[in-house]
């Protein structure tokens, strides 16, 4: 087991670790928001997720769009696009022996970015807000690529 | 390379690398899925895909959508939403030094969760079926956070 | 930081490190496609981000889907749905001791693979460019799957 804690000794490797599993927690949470919207807005996907409204016509209304739900689950969809590159190249620089201070810095910018970037799509703010906490998590990220390829460059 | 083996040595660590494995290429199953029922419902999105049925008005019209292709995207969609966050977390969980028996415990049940989940999508089966397997991948990955950021938090 | 840059030490590591690295930068690189598309076809999804557009029906016309939009975005998704799997199995494989030069022939394959699978989504080319270029990749992240089962099974 020695060998394994050590991984989670390193304090770089810790904030990497409470980080990533910061913005997972926050992409699992848009779960539960597209649960809330899709039964406070009754707009639902699957025919067997209504059943329970009654039978045909009565129950069919609500297999429909909502733009509630739609926005709940473009915002869904930016997080997996964002924090799957963030979770690869993050845990990466963490083994490639960053400075603690500047490891940190680039982790809190992009967890910060992405809760932002959550607010500004479902207030909604105006833009640029989305935008630009958008942008800030995507630099983030190719900073730590950079650091990554310079380090462990092997084609 | 002793220090790389080193950590696939760890049981815990083994049994992650198995189940991740296996949920991770049920996931990939989706993907030959939405081939099979975009073949046999004759339901394609690019032009270029159906470019063999002829020229024209023939072929445009198997640029449509089908409840079938749907329901295993979407399927797809939630596999990607919830296995991604068990892929990091998981792995840090693994590195984070937990008994042997309840690692394999977590893993066990979110890999059982997520192949019910799939069945109950795809036949469908009726509610709370595909919920409930839905809610038990996320618990055993809201249990698996909370043992990492218990054991590496460093904000 | 020893132990960590130990993992980097090891040539298979560094080279799933570059490749993941890679591949994950071209997956970001559709974010930009998609917000040039967005910009020149004049196609949103969001009310907020027409707002500078004008008013009411003025801006709201630029609420609508584009083909070459939702090109992109179906390729985006199909990289998510292949490159997430890649990321896992690629990590745990590269963890399991595999030869330098077969895992190299195996990061490099499913690198190619998925830059042809997008030039053949974008351009776009006539099938069956995408189909082969998305099962180059699909076969061989099955290939790693099955090495690290074959050296870590533990159920």
């Amino acid at each position: 087991m020695a060998k394994l804690t050590k991984l989670l000794d390193n304090e770089a490797f810790q904030a990497y670790a409470t980080y990533a599993t910061i913005v997972l927690l926050k992409m699992m949470l848009m779960s539960l928001l597209t649960v809330y919207f899709r039964i406070t807005r009754k707009a639902f996907a699957n025919p067997e997720d209504v059943a329970t409204f009654g039978r045909g016509e009565t129950a069919k209304k609500y297999l429909r769009t909502d733009a509630d739900v739609e926005r709940v689950r473009r915002g869904h969809l930016n997080d997996l696009e964002n924090i799957v590159p963030f979770l690869g190249i993050g845990l990466l620089y963490a083994l490639s022996g960053p400075e603690l201070s500047t490891a940190l810095l680039h982790f809190r910018i992009f967890a910060g970015a992405r809760v932002l970037h959550t607010f500004a799509y479902l207030i909604p703010l105006p833009q640029p807000s989305r935008g630009l906490s958008w942008a800030a998590g995507y630099a983030v990220t190719i900073s730590m690529a950079y650091k990554v390829l310079k380090t462990a460059l092997y084609l």
